[in-house]
């Protein structure tokens, strides 16, 4: 069994790295099955959540992760949670926020299966 | 098929009320396969999951959920993200977190496979 924690972090760096570049490399980590929920909105399926990625109002999206914590589970799949925060564009005020994602293997690789994004607002 | 969206509103509505009053009364929420990761800690298994909620150095600990999403599995479990903040014993001061968990079906009900904790602090 690969190291799910070793996994973990190397998805992640390559994730966020990817979409501060070029949002639409992300396309091979989905599959149709794949389920996006980005703040309130829920977008199923590969080719339309690179689509709602892509499009996302911001030119520069830059993510710092501050915690990240992985799991195993039986079936090979992987929990993840990220917290951090993110710079938009050229607003000087860093904006945080959690990620939560459910890795499942395939063919010796992962997919995203689920991907969960939300913005925090302080009390 | 139950509506997963009232699955995890009724889960996280019964998850921190019964946080808030009584940590033991969650034990039926867990099983031996249960993982839960709180803060940095991972602790396996339900019975060892629930000493470790019992015991966190705080006698009052109220949780306030600011944003929750669940989305689907084609298994019948189902992805959860919280977002809020907690008040502790009589700190004035409220902590932001973010909490994932993975619902697992289990004879008409749900049990956490998976859950884990994180405080936020500001960038």
């Amino acid at each position: 069994m690969a190291d799910y924690e070793s996994v973990a972090k190397q998805f992640t760096d390559f994730y966020y790295q990817t979409f501060g570049q070029n949002r639409a490399g992300l396309a091979g980590l989905y599959r149709p099955d794949s389920l996006l929920t980005f703040e309130t909105t829920q977008t199923p399926g590969g080719e339309a959540i690179i689509q709602k990625l892509v499009e996302l109002p911001f030119q520069k999206m830059q993510h710092h992760v501050v915690t990240l914590n992985a799991q195993p589970s039986a079936d090979g799949s992987i929990q993840v949670l990220v917290t951090g925060y993110i710079k938009l564009d050229e607003e000087p005020q860093p904006q945080t926020f959690a990620e939560s994602f459910h890795l499942k293997p395939d063919g010796g690789s992962y997919y995203i299966a689920h991907d969960i994004f939300r913005l925090i607002f302080p009390p």
